[in-house]
């Protein structure tokens, strides 16, 4: 039987990632897990690598107990039923408060996502001592993703696209997917508009949130490693315009839901 | 150097599917394609079928010449900029309007999506002689993609997952991500709450959209083929208990953005 060669895409969690802490070298702890799978990078290659190690590496896990919530955030911890320190941070971390209801604090991020909790996060957060520590998002996810794209080029010879990626609730839809907050060397959307479809008739409107789909694919994988596993290697996407994650981010003026 | 086993997946595109027609039989044409590229299909596999083909082998074409538009489809036609033909047939589909905007029109479909159009398609759509023709949502995806999972089992011997995927706008981002409107013999959601984390705190909420996750995936590798590519194998997921995509609609009580 002769056979075809059809388009493919390749994903492999970066194996053997220590727990990271604040000042690590993400880069050199990447191409370590890459270099024990006995991946070489190679051009045109996409690292997805979790939210929460960028943090980490960053330094911006925060100690609960040197948090002094404001009345706001204790007026409004009862009713979403959160921690007052916690609400504390994600008011903190965010523009305005979209929706507050039981167990529910979605907010927009000081960045724009439109979120739960600014991203703010107590799981699997390495705590010095006994203390209670919270995790929030990079200060600047596209500029992370810069930086560790240069840090890997300047280590490997090779720039991979760099994604990082978080997990968000949806409105509508139940369940988390994997979406892109930082983004570098990759087209965070890809614009299909104008292109002609099967039949000659032009496609009215096709921009996909392709750094989203690339983040949703790659949190397959994390999810379903054994130990956690946050970084994924992405081979066999086709290149395009590179644009940071914050294309992404629908202006509140045109946004229907806020 | 020793190399350590990763979790990998692997997507690959299902080539040379023909325009499928009114009656034609997916199954076939599905194996057929996975024959042509020489794969086998294996016990854990998932196949993702873009809705379009599964709507036209279903026969969901409507010749637009046959619909007499309502007063109210001719009322909203001018406000949402689109044809009163196609409006008609969106407000057949739907339960109630979500948001109408210029260029807009949000619904809630009969089957609980809440998308723009009520997933009514003018693009791609094969038209018999020179009319237009739009393409509804098969009649009930998680039956279509029980149907299609029993009918490749019974000819190939091996039941594959079945994800049938569109592509929707979001809230509060740019941009369409593959989602799954029907699926058969696949976790919809995959639940993650009581798992210990790493640290062994257990995490708080983690139900992660995993059908949406595998479709969005998937529509990275449609959306790159330069002739356009409905299905694709997913190798290397794991399995659980099987869910219809049902589950991923948030109840409207429990939904603060409708």
């Amino acid at each position: 039987m002769t056979t075809e060669a059809a388009p493919q895409l390749e994903l492999r969690a970066v194996p053997g990632l220590p727990l990271v802490r604040a000042g690590d070298d993400l880069a050199a702890l990447l191409l370590d897990g890459l270099g024990r799978s006995g991946i070489a990078l190679r051009a045109g290659d996409v690292l997805v690598v979790a939210q929460k190690i960028v943090s980490k590496a960053e330094g911006r896990l925060v100690d609960l107990a040197a948090v002094v919530p404001s009345a706001r955030a204790r007026e409004l911890a009862p009713l979403v039923n959160k921690d007052p320190r916690l609400v504390e941070l994600v008011l903190g971390e965010s523009r305005r408060v979209v929706r507050a209801a039981r167990d529910v604090l979605i907010v927009e991020h000081r960045l724009g996502f439109v979120m739960a909790n600014a991203g703010v996060d107590q799981s699997n957060v390495a705590a010095p001592g006994q203390g209670e520590y919270a995790l929030l998002l990079p200060l600047d996810p596209d500029a992370s993703a810069r930086r560790l794209r240069a840090a890997i080029a300047a280590r490997a010879g090779v720039a991979p696209g760099i994604v990082i990626n978080d997990s968000f609730g949806r409105a509508w839809r139940v369940g988390t997917v994997g979406v892109a907050i930082g983004a570098a060397g990759v087209p965070a959307l890809r614009d299909l508009r104008g292109t002609p479809d099967l039949l000659g008739r032009t496609l009215r409107v096709t921009v996909v949130g392709h750094a989203d789909e690339i983040a949703a694919a790659a949190s397959l994988l994390m999810g379903q490693a054994a130990e956690g596993c946050p970084a994924v290697l992405v081979r066999g996407l086709t290149s395009g315009p590179e644009q940071p994650a914050a294309v992404l981010l629908r202006p509140p003026a045109e946004d229907l839901f806020r």
